[in-house]
């Protein structure tokens, strides 16, 4: 007799952004004048950069020519762009990773939540609180996560590092001692970012103890200060102990597009076993490949023209950090993120829960955000508030809150 | 101290088609004046046709617009592919399949090797012998089949199901129960099908031993006799024992485009947990939808100037089915497959094995085939001839082959 995959059983309510989409569906339903601004889910809202549009006409006129046309892709991508990923994003900034440790996919959230199945189930891991749910999930439908405890909100065998505004959002080393560590920076949901200085005690630590770091940098391109590291690998000895995942969504409008890719240094193991091998086996077995058109426009990403299109599309959007974080900071919140990240991260007002305050912006003024409480414990009081609206919404989003005047 | 997941580790050396690919190039290095014709890996080589592309670059335009631009796709893909396959692949031939039953993917191969991920690591799987290797190999890595046994090439926990010249290369109930069947119909490698009656005995049996299905149907398209079943929902009560699985791969050229689906009636359980939401949540988790311009695409292939243009693609390619078939024949090989399948299966000549026949065709013919022992012992004497080559390769190799005169 055929028997579900119970894990999937302990999992609480469905995935935040499903349930954040079905509060306002339902809301705009019944309130069909209400014109919402969308400041919740990070989806960016800008219109694809004319360097990429040119290259996906340009792939597609090729697909429909005999002599160009192009069926399976090489399991790992195509090798005009894992050759641009490793000069520019890696070799550029002193980081020695070459084009055959990139594994070309269609997204981070798939990398991050796949990346898990690589290891053993035996593994321990560590989360920051609050945490993009990915991680988390990814892990309790695998069986790696133990047993839920509704009261705290946390599962038994996964390690949780409280960011608070007491240690400025960056997590410390965790008491016990885990197997695969979870960092993301710039961070989402709370839009922090650490030194270099910090990450490398993280690699030091992590090569000490026999720990890998899956270090999601999906945001980098929104760095604005100097000393904060792009890639793990600027941090010495990280190539003995850190994939790094990254993702076009952000820095070039992606999210509709889908296309990311992973780094695995060929010398990473986990105990004598080399994880290069296994994450291409992976790769052969589960995947197929980013479509050759999509390859395409992430090359044109990488090209004079694209590199000076997106740096204008990033600015639009820091832009719009700048707006909601000045704004907010002007009304009274107490606001953190925003200059390193398209991520605003605030304290809810008059000790609102982080629902609360979700159903409060809804439906007074008809702004969607993300609690905070759904990225983790430690998120509940916060709410997080996105960079990628439009200029025209954003500020008109941070007018009607702070006439809101709580 | 972090831990690989070892179950990578049984598996034995990489995947059928990756060695087949170093082996090609191996040689070709070698000798850089041979002109190889590949009918090995069942990749297509016509371009797509004028009404997908016409449709791309619509979608690619959209993506450029303000007004147009689309982020995050649906979770389980846009309304517009999901009723376009509804109605033509299911309503117009009868089965009762709804728009909401059906997920969106990036093609068949994800799909076949995720959707065991659903259920529990305790189920016992069933397959045909010979076979597609993912469906065995995303299992082992799973944890899903016991020990390898490198005499006999299987898996302790694993059933094989033989299909066999005596048996029409069509399985029979096994004497082991499963709980979930591996069925390929028209088959891959070995171009067999079944009639409706005989899958209607598959579905009377999953749902008296209370197994599932997983019915991959990747091939339906090139269906030409009328008593041979599209869909499993053709038979009476597939809806609570069969997963249906589908690609654009091989109907509209979709290999290096991306674009499949999965059909999870909505009364189809597992004991007693539904797998629609389970499935939902995994895409919801794991995936984050096929890009939209490749949804666009999918939506082209059911216009009527779609449906027109990809028929002639098929036919293009069954004429190459017939002219390898014939051609062999009357050269003395034993033959079958290649009428409602674009694989022509062939018994390899004086007692050679597969390797030595595959081998033998790269060396002397500069053809590339499947060694049929590689899609599993039974498949040991075989070879996997494709039709997805141009004619005049196709011609070529045969007429290579003939000459060769084994």
């Amino acid at each position: 007799m055929v028997k579900a995959n119970d894990n999937y059983l302990k999992l609480p309510g469905s995935y935040l952004f499903s349930t954040i989409g079905k509060k306002v569906r339902e809301f705009s339903e019944a309130n069909p004048d209400a014109k919402i601004i969308r400041l919740g889910i990070g989806d960016v809202t800008q219109p694809l950069a004319p360097s990429i549009i040119k290259a996906l006409h340009s792939a597609v006129d090729e697909m429909g020519a005999k002599e160009t046309f192009r069926g399976y892709a090489p399991d790992l991508g195509y090798e005009f762009l894992r050759n641009a990923i490793a000069e520019n994003d890696y070799r550029a900034r002193g980081c020695d990773i070459s084009a055959d440790e990139i594994f070309v996919s269609d997204g981070a959230k798939c990398d991050c939540s796949n990346i898990q199945e690589i290891f053993s189930l035996d593994n321990k891991i560590a989360v920051c609180d609050p945490v993009y749910p990915v991680y988390v999930d990814s892990n309790v439908m695998a069986g790696r996560a133990g047993s839920y405890d509704a009261k705290t909100e946390t599962w038994s065998d996964v390690i949780y590092m409280p960011c608070t505004a007491e240690n400025g959002f960056a997590p410390e080393i965790p008491e016990k001692t885990p197997d695969l560590i979870y960092l993301c920076f710039p961070n989402n949901p709370t839009g922090a970012t650490i030194k270099k200085a910090q990450l490398q005690e993280w690699v030091d630590y992590a090569n000490k103890v026999g720990a890998i770091i899956l270090y999601d940098a999906a945001y980098e391109a929104y760095i604005s200060e100097s000393d904060v590291p792009h890639s793990i690998y600027e941090c010495e000895g990280a190539r003995t102990c850190a994939i790094e995942l990254r993702s076009f969504s952000k820095n070039a409008g992606f999210t509709g597009v889908r296309l990311g890719f992973t780094v695995i240094p060929k010398e990473l193991k986990a105990g004598d076993v080399a994880l290069h091998p296994l994450w291409a086996r992976r790769h052969g077995t589960k995947y197929n490949g980013a479509p050759y058109i999509i390859q395409r426009a992430g090359e044109a990403v990488y090209t004079p023209e694209g590199k000076e299109q997106l740096k204008a599309q990033v600015a639009y959007y820091m832009n719009n950090a700048k707006y909601i974080y000045e704004g907010l900071k002007s009304a009274g919140y107490t606001v953190s993120g925003g200059v390193n990240a398209p991520y605003i991260w605030l304290k809810t007002p008059g000790n609102m829960t982080s629902w609360e305050f979700f159903d409060f912006l809804l439906e007074k003024v008809n702004v969607v955000g993300t609690p905070g409480s759904g990225f983790g414990p430690s998120g509940e009081g916060y709410f997080r508030l996105t960079a990628f609206g439009t200029y025209e919404n954003t500020v008109e989003a941070v007018d009607r809150i702070k006439r809101a005047n709580i």
